[in-house]
């Protein structure tokens, strides 16, 4: 259990912190099975959205959405798009209330490398209050408990605090593309005043966060050939060139000896870390030996001169995610492999744009490559960091919420995380974006066997009901 | 066509090179058609010895070898070993004569990138004069030749000039384990006076090389492990150690930037190349445009300060087979992969040792690797660098043996491939090897589309009878 957690949880200092947990886990069970059967036919779609051959899965699970938002008893409707379909929902516009957007993604991450799965990525199966499953956490687990805590609050008035519109897009894991011109297309019916999400992170279990940061992203693929074959590398090792060889060379230019990216003018337009943000962080004791626990790995690497959260929340990297290139199989092959790839990302800090270190990192790969080979780079999606005012009325509405349901002061944190789509809905939408993240450190999102706690989809359901209250008298 | 087709060939300076050409391509259909469907049978076996799942189809492959040894009047049996069966047939011995043991092998390399190749790799295909199927020249082709020669000459004169031995092994592409302990158990079977393989390359159509060098092999894999599983590249990035990116910045150490193999010592050992073998490789026409043609590559690439002939047979390597890590598939996955390999063989020339050059890598990679990952180097198969006086007795006679096959007086070669068993086969069986490939440089052995003109199959059925002849009265 990290520090962060003594420092915040009321009972710890009681002795007593065992029986609160055992407590709120039974009560989390018990509550939360009405709301099992939804949540796991949801998770058993499997609405990849990055590759093409699941788009019948996906769209399969859009429709699953629409039912479930008209059971509850809002107007839904699934909007078809040249991408993914997006679900709208919302609940009978009253006036003179305000109304708050929720949004959410029903896509999930592929799930290779599938034999790391305890379970079946899309058969959810409940273990020792968790929940496992691709989406259980990213985003399924977290935009339901927000659908659930509506339901909940209907049942128990038959009203809501503020008109509440659901906006859950389809495309989220893979750059949702389609969402920023359904936003141009339907800016009156999403007309709001304030935006909430959860796709974010608690700090731990217990604790809750408000993000008021996000990193940027920028995705590439860079491909290098060489030969127009495979080649024995007996009879033309020596001669010909290797793209594997030359890529690897290539990505060990990404980062200088310090693991700052190497990319002339990659950190031009960084905004340095606050000094009241340091202080915030350090409190957290989110420290070496924490993450090292949460990613079971004997030691942590990062750019030199920070500590290991101010590097993932504040500063920018660049991260092979694949890499591949001549024989996969078992054994040898004595191949030249005539091409080879790697899959990059760079998560971007306030004030980096997107364009910008595309071009930064074109140049820079243009200038070093070999002539020898042949560079191809695919171009991926984009997403600007996000940044903002965590002191506002809306915010400190939203701590006060974050508050009562978890009996706990939430923290104020970044996150290093991109929801690219943040701008583009800040921007169409007009209106503010509370991030009140759901998500365990070691919820596995994006990795194999991700998983939710009963627990949060109850707190979750908890901390809608009470945000809509005090969102309906911020102002 | 190289220039050194040109140089070779009686008949350029007439003009009358089509015709020849067309000549012997119909001359080779003609009268390989006989000996078309035994080819293509022993074709048909996928038996690829690096992979365990293809176990019994090399298996059926020595059983059908089996079969045709004895169907030609020779005695033969399958032996069983640990790895796959080795075949041995033999003539019957008289007394008097000199005994020359044929090595072939019957097992073939993987098939893989599998889409690549424009009919299936193991229904042979007859397109042009030559014959499409993985394993067409390395090495059924070339063994079958030689058992054909030795079938033709028996039917046409019930006898042979000299005692035929064939050891055909199954594991030549994956490290012939089996066949040293084989060797050890079967001296006195397999005693003879000398040893002729056909598993190395010609210069170029219609000029016959004997191949007097190799380069040896030294296979290794390195795998890097970072945390235990996958992880989100937003959450972690920055703070978790990237096995892919380091692993590209491992393999960027491998070579300087003259394109020198930078592990210390590599070059300790390393016999120069003689300046009349530089003589002798210039005259062959071998230059840069004649590899970028062969290879289809845009450049070439390799040590500086030697031609790409020089680069090829006579400096040794360190080349990336197979690089693999993270995400592989369509689109993009934000995720730190968990683990990266690289498969790696280093191509060793006289007299470098394997074992040397494997302890020498094998410090060189852990004095560079980051500690924040862990590093495995499973070892893989050695094979030391050969090299025979190309000006011996029986190499003059195999020399006038390539001549009346060709009408070409042969080129003298070093080859850059590796044949790791010539060693053992020398030392065991105390006998000198000829080397007389049937190979082309655009046979595409060990990648797609891999082929054998029927002319090197009916010409090398041609060489093994005059072959016998010449030997046995070479002394």
């Amino acid at each position: 259990m990290p520090s962060c957690m003594k420092y915040f949880s009321p009972l710890s200092f009681l002795g007593l912190r065992f029986f609160w947990n055992s407590f709120n886990l039974l009560t989390a069970i018990m509550s939360a099975t009405p709301y099992l059967s939804d949540f796991f036919e949801f998770l058993r779609f499997p609405s990849i959205s990055t590759d093409p051959e699941y788009a019948p899965q996906v769209a399969a699970c859009a429709g699953w959405l629409e039912e479930k938002f008209q059971r509850i008893g809002l107007e839904a409707r699934v909007h078809p798009t040249e991408g993914h379909p997006i679900v709208v929902a919302r609940s009978e516009r009253k006036p003179n209330r305000r109304t708050l957007l929720i949004y959410g993604h029903y896509d999930v991450q592929p799930v290779d490398p599938l034999d790391q799965w305890a379970t079946p990525p899309f058969e959810p199966t409940l273990k020792d209050g968790l929940v496992f499953a691709r989406g259980a956490t990213d985003n399924k687990g977290q935009i339901l408990a927000h659908i659930l805590g509506v339901e909940k609050t209907l049942k128990e008035t038959g009203d809501l605090p503020v008109n509440v519109i659901f906006l859950v897009e389809g495309e989220e894991e893979s750059g949702s593309e389609s969402l920023g011109r359904f936003l141009d297309g339907h800016r009156e019916e999403l007309a709001c005043d304030l935006i909430a999400i959860s796709d974010t992170g608690m700090v731990a279990r217990g604790v809750p966060a408000l993000t008021y940061g996000l990193r940027g992203i920028l995705a590439m693929e860079v491909k290098l050939s060489g030969a127009e074959g495979d080649l024995h590398s007996g009879i033309y090792g020596g001669v010909a060139p290797n793209p594997a060889t030359l890529l690897a060379r290539l990505l060990a230019c990404l980062h200088d000896d310090c693991f700052r990216v190497a990319v002339p003018g990659f950190y031009d337009a960084v905004v340095e870390i606050q000094d009241w943000e340091r202080a915030e962080w350090a409190r957290l004791g989110l420290d070496d030996a924490f993450f090292q626990r949460t990613i079971r790995s004997r030691a942590l690497l990062g750019e030199k001169g920070y500590t290991p959260v101010e590097r993932a929340w504040g500063r920018p990297t660049a991260e092979v995610n694949g890499i591949g290139g001549g024989y996969q199989g078992a054994g040898g092959k004595t191949v030249i492999p005539h091409e080879a790839f790697a899959k990059l990302t760079f998560r971007l800090v306030p004030n980096q744009a997107p364009a910008a270190i595309q071009a930064a990192v074109c140049d820079h790969l243009k200038r070093i490559c070999p002539p020898q080979v042949r560079m191809e780079i695919l171009p991926g999606h984009g997403g600007e960091p996000f940044l903002c005012d965590p002191h506002s009325k809306d915010a400190l509405a939203a701590r006060r919420a974050l508050l009562r349901t978890w009996g706990v002061e939430p923290a104020l944190i970044r996150e290093g995380g991109s929801i690219p789509i943040l701008h583009t809905l800040r921007g169409t939408l007009g209106a503010e974006i509370l991030l009140l993240g759901l998500a365990l450190p070691d919820s596995a999102c994006h990795a194999p066997n991700e998983n939710f706690p009963l627990e949060n989809l109850e707190m979750g359901i908890r901390l809608n009901q009470v945000l809509l209250e005090e969102l309906a008298c911020a102002h």
